[in-house]
């Protein structure tokens, strides 16, 4: 069979679990979506080569590069996909979009605000030149969440009086678990502030349509030392969870907290926004539904609803099953290289920008210097 | 990139609904579960060339047959897979597995029993040359539900008192829903008590290894006449509900539900069993929870249960994402499709058999010769 | 203080549990709920004289008397409250009436339909006198379920397509558990059938408004022995649970399912009714809150809602606390009584009335009857 | 009927909403529990005369005072129990102390830290004359928090890490809602925070057994004018909502929110404790449940547990009905009255003290410090 949509080179830079679930995205996006163009897996990178090639034949890339620099110099390679720790993000997407080469990167967009900085001046610099990129906050293609979304931006909220949103994990409530890259700072930047406060941030932004503007935040390690899998032990250098107060551009109040030592809380990401007119509620944990209070109903017949976000009208279900027929983690990274690609194809921006995630990044520091300040009310500057 | 592992030629008739996911089941099943054979996707059948084209480009197949018998007849397709309506499965089923071709057929087997009998037959003499068949209950590859059968079969609930399961669905509530092929006996066989009643009755035998042994029913038609789409109407000839009540072969009780008139309630298929040492409840609304009540837990501690079914030890979950992130509906047929090939890699049956869903065919005959007979209690033979 | 409130002397036979919330709600009822006349406690019957002066003393009553033929007689007693097990009711209700004392009843009315027609006709020839009875099934006084009936009256359900309820507990699951008067078919009458299908069908006819014209039931006794705390053994002479279908006047269908063996599930009295435009449901185990689905919300909106039953405008609600505070258990007795004494304030029948509790008796006694006859459709002849 | 049991005369000042769920359960405690004395309703103090007695026959009390130091003075008032605003507090109770007679005061104990602290004072000079007092945080009485704190005393939830509780309401969220004493600081001290953080602080401290230590506080007034009923306006002297982190003495952090525009939040109490071995979490909105993780679960098992709080074995319930059937609001305060009356009985001085009403009156006064002073963290001296 063959088809006339036109195609696009992918190279990818990592295979663990992002690998693993950005690839998915890849080989099914226009199965289910008619975008233009069409991907083609075309390179896979990996330090490891006999790893790398394993990776590549089971997620179904045509090619490894064990050298990043040879991944993006590839002609077959029009946009670089960066699955990688985010120590390593700048030094890549820098590069990538100096290369030409468009640009998708995991978040949180880098380890530092000042990494975050060059890569968003390296992203407004090559997007003259045509060249597009995009930071990879999958939560915002939950269709529930896009849903709220539409429902803030309609007005259907009035004035936003409070947001709170928690990320809570558990993989860290023992303190026999094990050390990991993501608990050393070198390599991960910050503990649960930057991975899952990095997620709220964004929701928190993208949901409301507005910026948080200040921050007062506490930190804290619970267990210093973790075993390092050969019988000695590892020092923790990252924060084990991170609560901040935040203010709103429009003058609403929020709360975020990132942790993972909440028991029994696998991957709860939870956001609730309080609005003058009416209230919505989401939980990661149920991404399926959203709770919706109209402040307008009867107040006899008020309460909050339990919207099923399956009908053909939500965002992204057309492409799906018919209602009541659930999606899963997978389907927001599906979701969001159809924006991409859908984004390419028309000669637009996608969303979320690196200008996005660096006010996000941001949030993140201004919240790191205010619990390191004895929880000093700090501003976000640039937001 | 080369793969050592060996391949089998899949041929699909059909490509709406369950074709699309089928196919994406086909398509992705080896990137997650170390199958072998790896499925190729070699030929879809369809009536209209060209919308079966387009389809074939769309899920990835390779070519296409507007007849059915010559698929069957292909060399390149080992494997035929039945996505039709129900009135077709028995003769495409019976040519393929007469042809020596495995055979993979949507739920319900057949839209009587003769027929469903006439498969069962051919599904055991094609057995002794090695030609393998199963019938497409998806529901049991539901984490949730596969972990509630091995829950029951550890002993963990005791003796099964009673099951009450029911499959609500809502797109008929309105009477100015049109008509379609699933209101007409001739295509469709029943409404509601085939489509629907087909999927709990088997999940009650799944899940409690037992049988029903007899039952008392009651069915209903609601709407009469629907309009065709073409200004005029189309008459309803089957049920819009049923309704039965069952006893299972370990003494205990069952009642069964279901409709397409449940205002609100989109696709949910509940399942709730209560043994004498534990209780388990499910809801496809909810897919990736397990409800479960353990009857040996301190009293003032005890209470049912929100497993979040996501765990590596649950089953099939090794295959995807950490703890906390969902699965959603078509992975169940990604599942089912896994756990097919692995039978037929190994040399083993795959289940359910035919003979199965046999046994889920004599019920449901059995509950429409009870809602014929004034609801009097009529047994299911064989079962 | 003084009070111009008329009293009505109360003389209340019976003071296990129902005795307990009956006292409750006689003590308190005026002291929420503006009724007239006042409730004077006169009279406590019961059998053994310590037991009952006991009783009289921890409930607040004036009086005792152990035979409930002199607790009638009495000059301070008004109304009879009839609390005692099922086979009493009738000789108490019938020598009341006669006597000219108002009668509350205990559900169900009796436990054979002889009685029951016995008692609505003594009933009906009392009431030409004056003389008011009330059946008591005080669930129709659940603020949520007081709603949602006035939900249906008002006509914002549609047509009634489906009635499904369920009362389910769990204290018979094990095979330890001891006899009692409730298992004894001579005291009982009948087992879940009588206990708690009674609460189920009233609920159905109350709420939908419309009758159970048939039914087809089924029955089972699991555990036919059981300790008799003596070292012995009684016999279980009692259904232990009650499943059947049924039709509605208004040409909707039913289901009802009586059990003592859900384990987990205490005291679980749910009632869903989808309509042709609304539905709603309800569990007795979350009683301050109604499910509620508008078909008449936006695509994207709907939602079954959490209505937290607890708005001044909700029945019986502006006598309690602010939104959001919750009622228990008893208030729905309490709402019961001042429904009665305000019935009797206004010279007006209460409901439900004796011929109400009947109409549920004759649907308990088709089940009866269709149960031992091979679950054949038997219509409630009179309903 | 006569009774052995001895009696103790009740005075209590205020008959608005908290007097009416107080009488309530003064007049019924005796009921239910086998306490000793007896409650005898001697005396209500309200300044207007007519509305005193109005509320005096509605609610039982014998007679009425509209001076409370007249109240306080009566022979046949052993107990004064305070239901009036925080401004009056400290001067009521103080002089109640002094004359002898035990003292039960609504929370918040006062308006500022320095009233507090002196009722505080007062409190333990009596103490040493036998007279005892206690503050009335009802929630403490709920069962589900009062086993929820026998859990944690049990060490079952392991080292406590996280508290995460909120309060919410919503009847400030429409900008004209009209004016109230609670939105004046003069009588009301503070808005959200001191009336409904008041509430978390206290039940954070009893669940954990732990104390606040520090905070970071945000508080804002939305709304600055409303309605003042009279065509005019009001100032809003008082916050809207108040946010804060802590932590906790035995190492764990903290968050808490008060706010009364959540929209469809009526009133929900919320509390989640997450320690190292176990998960506990509640909200007022089901206040008969808990939800409970037990970390050591089978994995394949685990999951949060609704524990309706309805077992004999649960705090208080052995006095109440079945399991499965539920409590309400008001039970609360019976609850607390009889533990009141026990500790009186037994000569044991009761909880909470006016000294933990001081442990909290610290933490709230450290959030409104630090809420004025950039949020930067305050400590809790005394705490």
């Amino acid at each position: 069979m063959s088809t006339a949509r036109e195609t696009i080179g992918i190279g990818m830079v990592g295979h663990a679990f992002m690998g693993a679930v950005h690839s998915h995205a890849w080989r099914n996006v226009h199965r289910f979506f008619p975008v233009a163009p069409i991907p083609r897996l075309a390179a896979l990178g990996g330090r490891d080569e006999a790893r790398a090639k394993a990776a590549a034949e089971r997620f179904g890339w045509a090619a490894v590069e064990t050298d990043w620099r040879a991944l993006i110099a590839r002609d077959d390679v029009d946009l670089v996909d960066i699955c990688t720790p985010g120590d390593t993000h700048a030094e890549i997407a820098i590069a990538a979009l100096e290369a030409g080469k468009h640009v998708l990167c995991e978040k949180p967009l880098a380890n530092t605000l000042a990494e975050a900085e060059a890569m968003t001046t390296a992203a407004e610099k090559a997007r003259e030149n045509g060249v597009r990129s995009m930071v990879a906050f999958n939560y915002r293609r939950v269709p529930a969440l896009a849903h709220a979304r539409k429902l803030v931006a309609s007005g259907a909220l009035g004035r936003i009086r409070h947001v709170r949103t928690v990320y809570l994990q558990d993989w860290l409530s023992s303190s026999d678990s094990p050390m990991s890259w993501r608990l050393d700072k070198d390599k991960a930047g910050s503990g649960a502030l930057g991975d899952l406060g990095a997620h709220i941030v964004d929701a928190t932004q993208f949901v409301t349509g507005e910026t948080v503007t200040g921050v007062s935040a506490l930190t804290e390690t619970f267990v210093g030392e973790r075993p390092d899998g050969s019988g000695g032990t590892g020092q923790v250098t990252v924060d084990d969870c991170a609560l901040f107060l935040g203010r709103l551009s429009g003058g609403g109040v929020a709360s975020f907290e990132a942790t993972r030592y909440a028991l029994g809380r696998k991957n709860s990401m939870r956001l609730e926004v309080n609005g003058s007119k009416a209230s919505l509620a989401f939980d990661s944990e149920s991404m399926n539904e959203l709770s919706w209070f109209d402040g307008g109903d009867p107040v006899t017949e008020a309460g909050f609803r339990r919207i099923l976000v399956t009908e053909p009208a939500h965002p992204y279900l057309a492409a799906w099953w018919p209602p009541g027929h659930l999606l899963g983690y997978e389907h927001t990274f599906t979701h969001e290289i159809a924006d991409l690609l859908t984004a390419l194809g028309e000669g637009r921006d996608p969303a979320p920008s690196f200008a996005d995630g660096l006010g996000v990044q941001r949030v993140l520091d201004a919240a790191g210097r205010s619990a390191a300040g004895q929880s000093r009310w700090t501003t976000t500057e640039g937001n």
